[in-house]
């Protein structure tokens, strides 16, 4: 067993770049947002090789436009919401977290080359992603999910 | 828009780390797996503060013990198997890729002060925690999953 250790840094470099319409971080309304995301020059095309035989990928990508001085490390209420219980950072999915995280189950709609088109990503312009990784039913959550009703009041327009 | 730079580092520090029994990277047999996830020193205990409310967690981990030379960048047949099709390292799940970030759905049991149990997490003792997020049905695919058929072959004893 590892312990922590402070200076245990893991440096990773973007494999691509979403591009849409959208410029500035909001807390809702992603439901219908369209982006591209474009593979780095340094991998190659063939990264995207199969990959439109999965109908949703999973995008890990990094808040980069969020603060370090405004990383929560313990607790708030989401979204400053008094209304809401004060819950972990880890107990909510909020972007002002230790590594600044972002990941989200998108619909893939098309690849063109180095480019793949995906509806339902909640991330701005430019933003740089560390990960994509097909969905499959097997990592899917095998029972019912069980989650507290502040989560789902929050997640109401989310979408929409 | 920014565009894809190689120098584009992105640091990160793990959240926390991985304790179980599993001390070799295995692709198969992950099901009944029990994990303890430890929160880092630097990290408050209140970050998993009213995560017990949620079921399930996403854990996104760092699959450190992949050497650097193995990484794939472009395609590969999954887990090396030529029956499989050639497919972009972006269109598979496996640990060899660029930024060697796991991610996985996980079942948790119960939350004492810094550590959470957790069944289900497919990472080797030691490994570090980059974010812990909590699964909410909202964040799930809204629509029906299409998959390969060589992803159903090569997940059939995966969480067994």
């Amino acid at each position: 067993m590892k312990f922590a250790e402070n200076n245990d840094n893991i440096t990773l470099q973007p494999v691509a770049y979403v591009r849409n319409h959208r410029p500035e971080l909001q807390d809702d309304l992603w439901g219908d947002v369209v982006s591209e995301v474009v593979l780095v020059d340094t991998l190659a095309e063939e990264a995207f090789e199969g990959i439109t035989e999965f109908s949703h990928l999973e995008i890990i990508f990094h808040f980069d436009r969020v603060p370090e001085e405004k990383i929560i490390q313990g607790a708030r209420h989401p979204r400053g919401n008094q209304e809401w219980p004060l819950v972990g950072i880890f107990a909510q999915r909020g972007k002002n977290r230790p590594n600044r995280l972002g990941l989200t189950i998108v619909r893939l709609l098309e690849r063109n080359g180095r480019t793949i088109r995906v509806v339902g990503l909640d991330a701005v312009d430019g933003t740089p992603v560390l990960d994509i990784k097909p969905v499959m039913r097997e990592f899917l959550p095998r029972e019912e999910i069980v989650q507290p009703e502040w989560s789902t009041e929050l997640m109401s327009q989310y979408w929409k």
